[in-house]
């Protein structure tokens, strides 16, 4: 398996969620569009996780600096999260099932 | 910051969820016992995403190997899970943010 890297990222809103759900779908489609973006999974249940996955630290570094997701963790930080946690890691193994 | 692991367990339910959630609350209190353990995040929304943290990847083995989990594994394949992924992830950097 090639190594790759998965940003877990959760995080509780605060009441004004006004404009996040937009923005959590435009940042989907444009973290789509990233050099060594891989994948992306979310959830919300109270918690919100998200799930990015990526080729290298050196392509999450450049979505974490991505003009317009600047502005939207600008906008997260001052609106819509009572908090949040960015844990950046190295995937070492995964395997799989699937019913047949 | 000490290196610590994450396994990240993205799963899709099949239709037959009979004694699931019970299951799943049961293994979460299992797991706080276990040596190692160092916390536990889940949502479902459509896709399930949970991941536990741990001190290493020891820990995982022997929670992987528990015996209460391994029933519930096999109750997982062959009833509740129309397909899941494991990741075992060593994390390698983390922040966070808290309104004030």
């Amino acid at each position: 398996m090639k190594p790759y890297y998965a940003v877990i990222f959760t995080s509780l809103l605060s009441e004004d969620t006004k404009g996040y759900s937009e923005m959590a779908l435009k940042m989907e489609d444009l973290a789509k569009k990233q050099p060594g973006y891989l994948g992306f999974e979310s959830a919300r249940e109270g918690v919100g996780i998200t799930v990015s996955y990526w080729e290298s630290l050196e392509d999450i570094k450049a979505w974490k600096a991505q003009l317009e997701h600047l502005k939207a963790q600008k906008f997260g930080r001052s609106r819509w999260y009572q908090q949040y946690t960015v844990r950046i890691c190295k995937v070492e193994r995964e395997y799989s099932f699937r019913k047949k």
